[in-house]
């Protein structure tokens, strides 16, 4: 028991980190107001979730111009996905334990 | 996608409710010590957490006397199993979703 809660990782503990992970994981490149829609989220409070997962290195951003607007879209890291695989293998251990 | 964050509920974002709540799903009462063993926490973390888990009506509490000494024992209430079970379903959806 000890084990699967440190395999957790603090960083998806919430539930919209989980939900831009489980996006991004998928999808190569998203942008911000795609990932918005899917997620059903407002603009602060995806772009808090979105800068938490950055600092720990596990989205990437990339900016560019669509004309004269501006695009920032979002990608999973090689470490982000290595890690949300953990944290998901961690969960899927829990839920086959109380089977 | 949209559905699945609406089926994550808030009070189990966080990893150590996700912790105490499989514990007592499994086991009938749990004392406050061994549960603290159990998860490897500090008295402040599992006290913070599980009040909060008692607030949302899905823990309750029993105190005794054994001996002269107080005891206090934890257990799932029918609306926490429930919330728990409902929970951990829609993580299984996100986790099936990336296969």
């Amino acid at each position: 028991m000890k084990n699967y809660i440190q395999f957790l990782n603090k960083a998806f503990d919430n539930r919209i980190r989980l939900g831009i992970m489980s996006v991004l994981v998928v999808n190569d490149w998203v942008d911000f107001k795609a990932l918005k829609e899917m997620l059903d989220l407002t603009d602060g409070n995806l772009a808090s979730h979105i800068t938490a997962l950055e600092k720990e290195g596990y989205v990437q951003v990339k900016k560019k111009f669509i004309g004269k607007k501006p695009n920032t879209s979002y990608g999973v890291t090689r470490d982000g996905k290595k890690a949300f695989e953990e944290h998901l293998n961690a969960l899927e251990n829990l839920i086959k334990k109380r089977n």
